[in-house]
């Protein structure tokens, strides 16, 4: 799993059928390159996510035939880096 | 899923036979760097998108057995950055 | 898929089995970077083609079991870039 | 695989059910980029350990279906590199 | 596929039970990146090898359970690349 900050929310009206209506968010890296993932959780713009990637991101989008690559998993608390975190408690 | 531009169509005569006749764009990213995308939805040349890679794309494409790494599977009317977007509503 | 032109052939006498006798292609990208491809269509050295990955490539090397991560799908006629192409008609 | 050290542990009691309750830790390649991996093996800070990722991170952390794209497979005793190693017997 | 020379053995002997007793082997690229391979074919050090990623290197180290995103599938006799190559026959 990756770390990513959520940047916002991006709509696309014109999508294949099976993205359904699930929400779709901007992530972008500590390097500044932006993805962008299916939110099954509910996240809020600067908050800071782990997101899955390869096929596993299918499974926890809710379904193995769903058609996302990246799936945020979970918000972050805090990690204990060896550098005083960019995320606080 | 990652953000693209459309640049045009590839045109590939000499194909495997699963590819069928689907149309493929060459994508652009933000980098400059491209990739060839099946597009399910029509998309046109200058149109920003976002594309679903590792195996999801196969299903996006269709089928489970459809040889595509990169199916696009919306197209972007604005997303909400921090910067000014480089896609206007 | 990615965008690469063949390079060479490889030869690899001692190969795990299930490789079977297909011919293997060394492919370059822009960036410079080598690849190792299954050609099942027939390539010419200098050929430009796409060739996809992830687990698609399986699948256009002709078998879900098939141990290829890289398999040329297509040999490219030409693409409608913004930038006077490399790749002629 | 890829070689990571455990940088600590990340907590994220935010997280989509099929994570459950298993430990996340947080790796770092020799290059500083950071990632996040499930960790069956029960690893302590400063371990240099080797993860998989790809759709078999899923099968190492336990499940056909569980949602990790990288999982640690085993701690690092030693390795007989050119030069000098990072990690000692 | 990539190509790699084989640098030496890694030894884990704290591993999850699915690698079994294979032989894992540290890669490296013309860049200097490291990666760690699962060995079916019984490589020695200095080799030219390619192996393959994905989810085919499940299959390529014999089961399509095994753990592995890195699997060595031949040992390189010689490619005929452009430049005069690194691999002489």
């Amino acid at each position: 799993m990756k770390i990513f900050q959520v940047e916002g929310t991006l709509v696309a009206t014109a999508r294949i059928t099976q993205l359904e209506n699930n929400r779709l968010l901007v992530l972008r890296e500590k390097s500044g390159s932006r993805s962008v993932a299916v939110d099954p959780i509910g996240c809020k713009k600067g908050d800071w996510v782990i997101a899955v990637g390869s096929s596993a991101a299918k499974d926890a989008a809710g379904s193995s035939k769903y058609p996302s690559d990246l799936t945020i998993v979970g918000i972050i608390d805090y990690w204990d880096a060896d550098e005083p975190g960019e995320v606080a408690t």
